[in-house]
């Protein structure tokens, strides 16, 4: 049996914590970790305070094979995640040679790199650089923990360059079927499923509709396909027998 | 000078760390407190696992004003918040007899409540009601705790009714300006206006358009209005120096 690769996501940002920004990268990691057998076990959204993100980032590494951060890598002085990550290794901050050669070709010339973009070569020393195709300024790996960017395209970019050299682990599959059902009739049934094979989960999501028709969407997860292929058969079959249609959702 | 008043929001549900649901609920939550005064500092994001939960919400209710939690406490086997809650507090789960029969006038009588429905009336001991004027089940509040549902539609009703009674703080104050500035090049000065005032922070969060135009919001935050209001017109002076034209936004 395959191992279970964990990770955790570390948001970092005052706008998150605000409500001026919703954050989406949580569910983009999510899903492109997901899909290399990574789950994603914890999430924590902190602001820009250098002591909250060292603490939070020295628990986490030490929970979870990876962790992923993100914002607070750009040129302003709210951006402090990376001396917050040199902090938590007791690691030095220093002008990263590969990534400063990098910001010369991007803005044409040393003369155009002001000390804003020059703060964006600052990597901990011993870092590897997560590649920026975006906008160039690098994101870093330091042992199991990648910083990423904040903007979700560039976070997105920088996640696609490194996540096929993540180990990953069994794959977490995902079936489920849908009915106009109200969750409380099916609970018992979807339980006994559960307990009735290993390895597996059953949730269920209510969601209410304009006309306050219940609907209902029964999500099992497992990795071994063939259980879950099973088990949600089974819970198509427990709608079934309470008397409502079961429609096919896609994953 | 008034206190600061600081909240943690714990986001509970194997959906939300596998991808398959964004959650919006830390953005909501985060602005109905921020407009009463009450600073959202933590954000956690765990699975449906009792001893998960347990440890999140024990830690997070002792470093913060108030806790609010959402999601798990539907009729399903995978809704563990109100047993975890309990165990976290040393109390008993039990049948909560103004909960009961609010499920029994919703359901329109006793023999319509099974025992999913049932499940949703067992509440830690001690604990007070939030009121869902959507689809009946409450949620419940033990000391500092706020225990609501995770559907977005209820978890904002439930939110409505709490606020009001909720001890609010100084309230902090946020005002922005934007343009098409790279952030690199105002670095300098912004940092140079967060600290000729005390008690602001200086925010700026650059975007990128299609035509990769830059472009960058410069937020304000801070409880004194007028000193807000001072330092978002100093930064606005210091983008039109740089030779960009500002835009207002609203906050």
């Amino acid at each position: 049996m395959q191992k279970t690769i964990t990770a955790a996501v570390l948001i970092i940002g005052d706008e998150i914590l605000s409500g001026r920004t919703l954050d989406t990268n949580v569910q983009t990691i999510a899903k492109m970790l997901g899909e290399r057998g990574i789950q994603v076990r914890e999430v924590r959204m902190v602001p820009d305070v250098i002591d909250t993100i060292i603490e939070a980032v020295n628990v986490l590494r030490r929970q979870h094979d990876y962790v992923f951060t993100t914002g607070g890598i750009g040129p302003t002085h709210d951006d402090k995640t990376a001396e917050a990550i040199a902090k938590a290794f007791g690691m030095k901050l220093e002008r990263n040679a590969d990534a400063w050669a990098r910001l010369v070709v991007h803005y044409a010339g040393e003369e155009n790199i002001n000390p804003g973009r020059a703060k964006m070569a600052e990597i901990p020393v011993g870092a590897a650089l997560i590649d920026n195709p975006v906008s160039t300024a690098p994101g870093f790996i330091l042992e199991n923990v990648y910083v990423m960017a904040g903007v979700p395209k560039i976070m997105t970019a920088m996640m696609e360059g490194v996540l096929p050299r993540l180990q990953g682990g069994a794959i977490l599959h995902s079936r489920q079927v849908a009915a106009d059902v109200p969750e409380s009739v099916i609970a018992g049934g979807l339980a006994e499923i559960e307990a009735r094979y290993a390895g597996i989960t059953v949730g269920s999501y209510p969601k209410f509709t304009p006309n306050q028709k219940p609907h209902t969407t029964l999500v099992v997860r497992g990795t071994d396909l063939k259980i879950v292929e099973q088990a949600v058969a089974d819970v198509a079959a427990l709608i079934r027998q309470a008397g409502f249609e079961v429609g096919m959702e896609s994953a």
